[in-house]
């Protein structure tokens, strides 16, 4: 049995993580195999890259960002998703290719057949089976946000048209992603994504 | 006035960056300034991801070295070679796109097509303005070589294609091309590259 690859999409402070980690206990409570990753910083090499941007004093380049995150990605494809959706595996990944086109297409403007084609040799054709956006304002995500942390540090403007480019693409995929407002408690949000999580399992695996 | 930009290619062994060091010096004693730097690690954000492929334990897979050479190449020319060049400087560079032709095509043997459209949005369209290929037996390379060192620890067949690749980009742009046996003691060789490259920029700048 093919296991399935869950990514979760949305702005800094949205609470992805808190979710995944909720989310993975539930799971493991119904019988689940599932592991929590990331991007960046899925892998070994992922995480000394995401150190890397994290650490350089430098401005790093739109299209630098775009190449760092997409070899990121390749590897984390490479190494982990795929082995673990091979051994049947249900993974949980905090962030896919979908920030990319929010980021860097949204957020950064750049063009997105040259972000297609990046995410195309990263994933190597490998696409999310569910996505959950956790939708947030940017004036709640701003809110929440640690300035200190270097990838948080846009303005507003930034922010709105990643919002919006994850909203268009979450319209253009329908069957694949599922729009959770982020502004409810913790324990609403956990248990709106078990209800999705388990419907979504149990339409897949028919138990 | 715009600089000039000057790629050295070969193995590792081939002496590059002897060379470029020596060079560099009878270059600024004929009265031009020039700067040495190097793929990767031409750039404090270029110098960690190095680290970063060095230091992981994890085999890289073949995409994701490509890509992560490409993150380097992007914020190199982006923060060092085209402004450099645009202060009017020669841009001597260990290593730069032929490299990627030449590894990751000819070594790794990933598709051409792949690789060369990211060297496009990685430079961005920039080309050297002259590229010297340090021409190296196999053999002879493995011999000089460090063992220790992660991107020496290909076996000869790898390298043989390396090799091979190096001199047929070379034929295929014999106006930009140089190519230079690395057989030669250290004292000849540098005289030919200084020779070589003080023909070209007498060409260029028509002193």
């Amino acid at each position: 049995m093919r296991g399935s690859f869950i990514s979760f999409e949305g702005l800094d402070g949205s609470g992805k993580s808190t979710q995944i980690r909720l989310l993975s206990i539930g799971l493991r409570e119904a019988g689940f195999d599932c592991i929590e990753t990331r991007e960046p910083g899925g892998t070994s090499l992922g995480r000394l890259l995401r150190s890397a941007f994290l650490e350089t004093k430098e401005t790093v380049s739109p299209i630098a960002e775009l190449l760092l995150f997409s070899a990121d990605r390749a590897q984390h494809v490479n190494m982990l998703i795929k082995p673990s959706l091979e051994q049947g595996k249900i993974v949980l990944s905090d962030r896919f290719a979908d920030s990319t086109i929010a980021y860097q297409c949204g957020g950064r403007e750049l063009k997105r057949e040259t972000v297609d084609y990046l995410i195309k040799i990263a994933t190597d054709g490998l696409k999310p089976d569910l996505t959950i956006l956790l939708d947030l304002p940017v004036e709640e995500a701003l809110r929440r946000k640690n300035a200190e942390n270097r990838m948080d540090s846009e303005n507003a403007e930034f922010y709105e048209r990643v919002r919006q480019t994850y909203l268009k693409i979450a319209k253009e995929e329908p069957e694949r992603f599922r729009v959770v407002s982020a502004t409810g408690s913790v324990e609403q949000i956990n248990q709106k994504l078990l209800s999705i999580v388990l419907d979504f399992l149990r339409s897949r695996y028919e138990f």
